[in-house]
């Protein structure tokens, strides 16, 4: 079957999402290493992103803020743990002016830092200072701040929305007076993510928590959202941290509780990327390119006017118009319909299939007939061939108008079931020995980025090493390419021996591939 | 009479600046060298400044993108005038790893970059490099970009909001086919830029040409819009700017015409930033701490409940809640009505100046009597004062919540007419001559954050000089503290001669003192 990208998910799922990237659109790397350019239709599904989450960071009482792009070498010192987690991969700045020096323009050296600045991998360190100043009393808690910003991880090897040096995210950062609200935040903020990801992105997901040795540097827990992509493996979706008193203790964030006493604040810290785009085109992306959820669609129902250079035309563009403006008087998931005519200067059928690479949920073709007979032809692009056609419906105008809402709300439905039966349907719970585990899965291939089998998670038990033996369970995983994702929430009352040790088990465990 | 800040406009002014931004709680300096953390009411502003200014940006076609946070050196060695204007000013990383040596953690010397990275100024050279690739036919023309993003400049002499190493700012960047076009967009923006101050921000500007010395670097026009403080200096609020062909040739953006020959693009730039927030403050601030217009306080109407530890709390909370959800449910400017009930453990004493330094505009105040009688007593920002004492007003519940919408349009209203009614007061338009204009702003201060007499601007005719002749006059009028802010857009048919050189003059500008 001839699809609308050059390569399919079977050929080399690794390419089919650079192309479904480049063809949909969305993003192109830039010439600063390892950073990505964020292309309007790319943007334009985070912009709607933000927007979501944004108001349920808001509605559970989080208040936005903007802390420094720089953050001091010394701060990032102070924390040694945290040091150890991320002094390998930071953009350090060491000069504040260039110079014309024998032709050629350089960092002055008489412009030196006395001490250099990190440009922010995450702002832990420079939002505790904030806090151990604000913080004085009881009274200043619960802290509850969040902040939408870009940061910098130097990465060797980079993939557009998955792994870039610069990406954009937001990063809640609360302090409480005891461990107890400060876990039921970092709890809250998990199911905050959860709920996001089924219900904007129609992105399944597994929420757990992360094992000891994949914490966050100097967290006491991280909780995490999974996703399954279309290859089977894993995709970190999201983190909601637990750092205890450690960040406190090393930032004097102290306050007086009521009784006059002082006391250490405990802190929380979460996130979620640009890196969620990256998961919405491997979950619902197909051989014709990228499936949008309508809920992020920049665009939902795009409007193809059939033009020959021909007196009818003006009356199909009228139509087309007026028809626009129709939906867009409607409101889908409670907002206004995101309607469009499509009046660009090229060939009709070049727009709709550049409106399929894109994924736009809902793509209209109007041509004369339609018109005249007063009704609407479209196309779903969440099911958008019958056999190897393209199959389209039509309905009286009148009719698709007061549909149009039920419709966008099907097609998100339809992606998010698709994409629930994949993930409820490749988990498998019945590999219980470690040669079973290797045999499922099979050698790693010598190159990640090439196409393996699907082979989906399997859930076993563990006896949660630690120390060593962790380290031991981590290698044999690694030998396979294989990483613990997270114990999910919903435990069992009782479990099988330890997949690794064959002792007495203690939790159950996700182990897969992942990005 | 005693006010709420420390220091009084006319006591020192620089200092009165600093302690409404202290004290309404907006930002505050960082520990990272010339930047500032802008708190959540701060940022609250600011985001409703963008959802108003994004708004405007999309209605007139242009879409949102993100390029990246760092530019290869070599792309800003490529445009030379634009690097003369930059280059003394930039953040510069050099490293992309820290490595403990000596137990010291520094720059890693094996992982320093081969080219260093510039933390972008402003972005002409990184998205120019996109226009280049992406712009093959007039079919891709007009391309009209935008975005949101943090930019840094090193300065050495910061203050919170006007002049900071970081900020935030929108940056748009349009390719057009011709130079009419081109200028076309340029001065719609401007417009826009003009309409959003006056609207949104209740600030009133003179929008108008730059001098040839004080152009954007590698601009051929830029316009700005102009709006004059409490102090009667100037501040530069926004620019947009027509960049000819410059960048396109520097960068080789080039397009097919319609008959298929090959022209360079003509390119816009244009942006404002979390200076306007500064522009506010300076614009509104009173002696009791800020005055913010309704369209962008991020509580319009705030309710403190005057609560005494009785059982009759329970009653006036309720009562408050109340009020709060029937004004939600209202809207004003077209959105729903921002109302809290202010619940801090706190006294409703202390509430009350802390909305007050705060600026939001209406401030209820709920006690026993208001609750059982079902009335509102409440205070205008804008209008807090009748002689020394505080001004409050009451009204039955219904009629409050029925006239809410009209007191914030009037407040919006009130605080625009003030600053206009000192704007179109204080340009004299009756200095002549050199000396007169040095006779009426007097000598300048040594000190440029001291406080110097109101002087507000003069608009004068000038013969347009350029070259050495230009930069006598401008050497002129900086011994004085002087600048030319701008030529209005509005001139008159015939002008008076010259102020600098008695030649026939050509054009008016204003001249002013500037931040």
């Amino acid at each position: 079957m001839k699809t609308a990208l050059s390569v399919t998910r079977s050929d080399n799922f690794a390419e089919w999402y650079q192309a479904v990237v480049r063809d949909a659109d969305m993003a192109e790397t830039s010439p600063a290493r390892g950073c990505m350019v964020i292309k309007p239709w790319g943007y334009g599904v985070w912009e709607l992103i933000q927007q979501s989450l944004d108001q349920r960071i808001k509605a559970t009482g989080h208040e936005n803020c903007y802390f420094p792009l720089f953050i001091p070498l010394s701060f990032i010192a102070k924390e040694a743990e945290h040091v150890e987690g991320f002094a390998k991969e930071m953009a350090v700045v060491t000069h504040h002016r260039l110079k014309m020096i024998d032709g050629e323009l350089q960092p002055d050296p008489d412009a030196k830092l006395e001490e250099p600045l990190i440009v922010r991998p995450t702002s832990e360190t420079i939002i505790g200072d904030a806090f151990q100043r604000w913080i004085r009393s009881y009274r200043d808690l619960p802290l509850l701040l969040n902040q939408w910003a870009n940061v910098v991880r130097w990465e060797m090897r980079t993939r557009l929305f998955l792994r870039t040096a610069e990406f954009l995210w937001q990063e809640g950062h609360t302090a409480h007076a005891t461990e107890a609200e400060a876990r039921e935040e970092t709890l809250r903020i998990l199911e905050m993510y959860r709920e996001f990801a089924e219900t904007v992105l129609a992105m399944p997901v597994v929420a757990g928590e992360k094992p000891e040795h994949e914490r966050f540097p100097g967290a006491v827990t991280t909780y995490s959202i999974e996703a399954m992509m279309q290859d089977g493996k894993a995709l970190q979706s999201g983190t909601s941290h637990y750092l205890g008193d450690h960040f406190a203790k090393a930032q004097n964030i102290r306050f007086q509780t009521e009784t006059g006493d002082w006391a250490y604040c405990h802190t929380t810290s979460w996130g979620v990327s640009t890196r969620l785009i990256g998961g919405v085109i491997m979950t619902h992306g197909d051989d014709d390119g990228l499936r949008l959820p309508p809920a992020i669609a920049p665009r939902q129902i795009v409007i193809v006017p059939i033009l020959r250079d021909k007196p009818e035309d003006a009356e199909v563009l009228a139509y087309c118009q007026a028809l626009a403006a129709e939906l867009s008087a409607r409101t889908a998931f409670g907002v206004p319909i995101r309607a469009i005519v499509d009046k660009k200067p090229i060939r009709s059928a070049d727009k709709r299939w550049d409106w399929v690479r894109r994924g736009a949920p809902v793509i209209v073709e109007i041509g004369p007939r339609d018109a005249a007979g007063d009704q609407v032809t479209y196309m779903r692009r969440d099911a958008l061939r019958a056999g190897e056609k393209v199959a389209s419906a039509s309905l009286p105008r009148g009719a698709f108008i007061g549909a149009a809402e039920q419709l966008l709300a099907d097609i998100q439905a339809s992606l998010f079931n698709e994409a629930k039966a994949r993930l409820d349907g490749n988990i498998r719970t019945d590999i219980t020995t470690f040669e079973a585990l290797a045999a499922f899965f099979g050698p790693a291939a010598d190159d990640d980025d090439a196409t393996s089998a699907f082979k989906g998670w399997v859930r076993v038990a563990w006896a949660r090493p630690t120390g060593e033996a962790l380290e031991a369970v981590v290698a044999r995983l690694k030998s396979l390419k294989l990483t613990i994702r997270v114990a999910p929430a919903d435990q069992p009352d009782r479990f099988g021996p330890c997949i690794f040790s064959g002792a007495p088990g203690v939790e159950e465990i996700l182990i897969g591939r992942a990005y």
